[in-house]
């Protein structure tokens, strides 16, 4: 072989071998990275918010912590953190932030003043001093407190009596112990036989009706027996036995059963319960144990299916968190969580421009009935208990969408020392799976427009004994707010004692087990402040009235048109959400818009969630205002 | 260069060669697939449905067109198409499905009997006869039709008049010619001067009220003059003249304008509207030209932003579509479109088990009112324009989330061929931002359940006019049933005259326009046959009775407690939401429960849409049942 035409397939080879290595590298490269999509510039601008959300911010664990320290050195050496305190001693019940005058806070917000001293309320128990007692202190300034001031009076018009107090775990526990330790005992053969019980242990778990008493100055609760297995909805497992227990005494020692209910029947005291059954003249219904997956259970009854549809924004969130303040492209407002009063946001803004000062929850209440002492009695203000303070982490993809910004808060209530509820509220755009305007129009003109719908939405979910009560605050692209509650968890029982007519009360959901009637009602507070702070309520409501037709006389035309009341002028209007009400309410703004009108916000009430059957599911689409 | 060495040097380069081709093809070959996710093996099975679904079908394009060739051959030369007829001609005003009836469909569904006949309903108008009428006519078998049975006096207890027809296309066509060939000119100095009119066209167009007249055989309607330009919505520009016209002569020769209303006050005619113009004796207000970008276009007025979140699943759709039989893991249902009355679904079943056999949209109205004469007559009774023909595409993203399945539907309705609706029906997996159920428990013992939610919809969009009607049908998983309806579009208005007195009937959304308070109520029919046919309706509400409380009867308790109401034991319910209602309808079925209870569903009635204000928005949550 010639070298020459060697070499020239050496040379070919070479060139070859370049070839290829390049293609490789650069292939390689490219498989590398994958395939850009042009960058899309974010057009959405946020509202520059003055940024003093400061001023509704809840108190955090360096102030909570503080304002403790501040207390303890105030009150003394005799306080005893409330986690551990009996109604015989001194104990820090709550701190929260107190909220700021509105006066003050606007003249900070609109007006460049300073800010208003950042001030903390603390709710005392006063049970180690001869006149026991409950006092609300104002402590400030934070975050480094030097005076503290008694409001009590100021705001309760009087002291307030001591046996007002919220129950505290002590209470709660010295409760268990009298119930197990010294009062079943006495019924030991008849719960045996009824409810598995011995004296070793039981699944036995008491359940306490609210408020504690027919008289003001009563601590006297009747308090149902459950049978309680860990995953199981407790509360669908009534056995029949309730107690009426009088523990006003600051010792419990002295408290005291006063009677007892079993299975439609009143008895002095357990005794005597035991002495019938034993005499064979009670009739006793066996209460199975139920089952730990039963229906009773949450645990899934089927193997998880396909994920359901996800929410996901492809150009990313379209709205800021920092700290408790909330930015979108047309919304700004800061939220907060009452230890009591629940989920609340201030200075809400859209396009810049405040349209209310603070929307909040206020109370939640349930009132139920039923044969049953424990039952009729119930009737739940939920604040009392604390909405805020019983709100708990929310899970992702369950309680929320998956790419919701979760926002952790920190409590003080029911002990000392400062509880972090980790995510316990969270952010998210909504998809609304609607159209926010949409029209195809065939009349005259062909064309079509619609705007896709999205909602900015901030939520904590308080669950406050059986209900899961999921708090919602809903802002429209097109400047509506909407509030929304959703009620979810367990439904209260009573035992099905038989015949139609506990029936009255609810329907069945299990072999002896009666889901009982209740009602709910939710407050809130609304204080819009729409082109300035003087507001006026109106009423709107639609009457039809007859009118002959102009154009023919004799005949008569019902033509609808509205009625206007101007409920209040109020600044600050609270309103109840199970009350009768005017289907609108309009709340008017002070300013004139281009046509010469009151610029207004119509506030529209849905039906209240009213009466609650527990028939099927426990899940409710409740109310809303707004829009 | 030795040879051998060259030799050694060109193999090396082969194989060089060799190699990096390999790695070249082998590396290209993994870059072409992507990363493989772990399949998922899809566990939810669909319930399998037994394919009987062609009973509840529209009929299908063949079918209409097979139907349209035996009424031409059938009903004569005469026959003109409804698009081309006037009202002194013969035409078939429209086709559909006849619905079969429900014991022939049930003993094919349940007991395997043969089919009943596919029947199409026809409305024939006969203008063409000595004594004109509308008639029905039910022909068939489909799709090779026979037989033809004349079924008005049977449904009617009479003949149709034929002043009871809808207007046709001809009809409108020469209403408008009329006004704007006869009448118009007349008042021409007038409508120069007020509203940019001269002889060679305007922006002008009729809006017309309904229905036509006072008395049973009128045929006279106010018709509303807007300005109109593409692409604005014209409903929102009256410039204050109105006619009443009368046509119900079969020859629009013989119309005539009877009465005419301008700003408040009414004229014989447009004559002498012209001649008082004229004499200086008339206020006149002079309407600008709306504005192709103005407040009254839908097109957007901000650049579009970042998307909103969207919906996507995962592990692909959990629903399929075959024709108009859907199947989820949990329900299987048919739909279908009245060409009325609307969207409706049929042999609805959870789980397998059908829950209803029928339920459907019949009946959307809106009453009006105002001080202008084509207001204070508007009772739109949108059925009679078609709710299922005035349905149209939607568009995905917006009217739909985009991963929905697009139906489209054929209508045949107003003129003589089939018109296809593409994707006018959309089914899609909404997910819901909520936890079905979920809660979190800390009373006994902790622990937490909840499950996310999903629901199924079928949606269509009807517009009839001004309004966007959005129709939802909702399944859960939990086996609720939700009908939903949301409105959108434009308000209706009416020239603001001025004064105070003008604001009982709206509020102002434009320099001399009102926004016109009127209500809606909407009406569906109900056909659940919960475990068997042998179904009832009970109304249940709540009420608080006192009773003395057992263990301290010196006090009184308010107790709450059911009452119930049978209300009907028809199998078929209809009810309209608009009309006062108990709160909760529950419908029982005829058998028992495990716990011996009749099993039912409970209706929940929320708030009618009522009264509608356009203040600000136009887009309303409505009203829902079920769950």
């Amino acid at each position: 072989m010639n070298v020459k035409v060697v070499l020239v397939f050496l040379a070919l080879s070479l060139i070859t071998i370049f070839a290829l290595a390049y293609v490789l590298v650069s292939s390689q490269g490219g498989s590398s990275q994958p395939p850009r999509c042009p960058s899309v510039s974010h057009s959405a601008q946020h509202w520059t918010h003055p940024g003093q959300s400061q001023l509704f911010a809840d108190l955090s664990p360096e102030e909570l912590t503080a304002v403790m320290s501040f207390l303890t050195q105030q009150l003394g050496p005799g306080l005893v953190d409330a986690a551990q305190a009996r109604p015989s001693d001194n104990c820090v019940f709550s701190v929260e932030l107190q909220l700021p005058p509105k006066a003050a806070a606007l003249a900070h917000l609109d007006r460049g003043s300073p800010p208003p001293a950042r001030e903390a309320l603390a709710i005392v128990f006063f049970g180690r001093q001869p006149q026991p007692n409950v006092s609300e202190l104002v402590v400030g300034p934070l975050p480094h407190p030097s005076y503290m001031r008694d409001v009590t009076v100021e705001r309760h018009r009087g002291p307030l009596p001591y046996h007002r107090r919220p129950v505290l775990l002590r209470e709660y526990l010295d409760i268990d112990q009298m119930i197990f330790d010294r009062e079943l005992p006495q019924a030991a053969g008849l719960l045996h036989h009824c409810c598995f019980y011995n004296y070793n242990g039981s699944t036995l778990a008491p359940l306490q009706a609210s408020p504690h008493g027919l008289r003001s100055g009563d601590r006297t609760t009747w308090i149902a027996l459950h049978h309680n297995i860990s995953g199981v909805g407790f509360f669908l497992h009534p056995v029949g036995l309730e107690l009426l227990l009088d523990h006003r005494a600051l010792d419990p020692a002295h408290w005291a059963v006063q009677q007892v209910f079993y299975l439609g029947h009143y008895y002095a005291d357990l005794g005597q319960l035991e002495w019938e059954f034993k005499a064979g003249q009670l009739e006793v219904v066996r209460v199975p144990l139920p089952l730990p997956n039963g229906a009773s259970s949450l645990r899934s009854r089927v193997s998880p299916g396909p994920l359901p549809p996800l929410q996901f924004s492809p150009q990313g969130s379209q709205y800021s968190v920092q700290g408790n303040l909330v930015m979108s492209s047309l919304w700004t407002f800061t939220f907060g969580h009452g230890v009591f009063s629940g989920m609340r946001i201030f200075d809400i803004r859209f396009k810049g421009e405040r349209v209310a000062y603070e929307v909040s929850v206020q109370e939640c209440v349930s009132i139920y009935g039923a044969d049953s002492p424990k039952t009729m009695m119930t009737r739940y203000l939920d604040s009392s208990f604390g909405l805020g303070s019983h709100s708990r982490g929310l899970v992702r993809g369950v309680d929320c969408p998956y790419q919701s910004t979760m926002v952790d808060i920190h409590i003080l209530a029911g002990k000392g020392t400062v509880q972090l509820l980790p995510g316990a509220v969270c952010v998210f755009e909504e998809a609304q799976g609607l159209p926010l305007r949409r029209h195809y129009n065939h009349i005259q003109s062909h064309f079509y427009g619609g705007l896709a719908s999205s909602a900015l939405v901030v939520r904590s979910v308080s669950t406050v004994g059986n209900y899961d009560y999921i708090w919602d605050f809903v802002f429209y692209p097109n400047g509506a707010l909407e509030g929304r509650v959703h009620a979810t968890g367990f439904v209260n029982t009573a035992f099905l004692s038989g015949g139609e007519e506990s029936l009255l009360f609810g329907n069945r959901v299990g072999e002896r087990v009666l889901g009982t009637v209740h009602t709910h009602a939710f407050h809130f507070k609304l204080d819009l402040d729409v082109a300035g702070l003087k507001n006026w309520v109106v009423a709107e409501d639609v009457v039809f009235k007859p009118v002959a037709a102009p154009w023919s006389p004799e005949h008569q035309l019902q033509r609808p048109q509205l009625t206007r009341q101007v409920l209040g002028r109020e600044d600050l209007t609270a309103f109840s959400l199970g009350s009768p009400l005017p289907r609108y309410l309009y709340l008017a703004g002070n300013q004139t818009n281009a046509w010469g009108h009151q610029r207004g916000y119509r506030i529209q009430i849905q039906s209240p969630l009213g009466i609650h059957m527990p028939l099927e599911s426990d899940m409710e689409k409740a109310l809303s205002w707004g829009r």
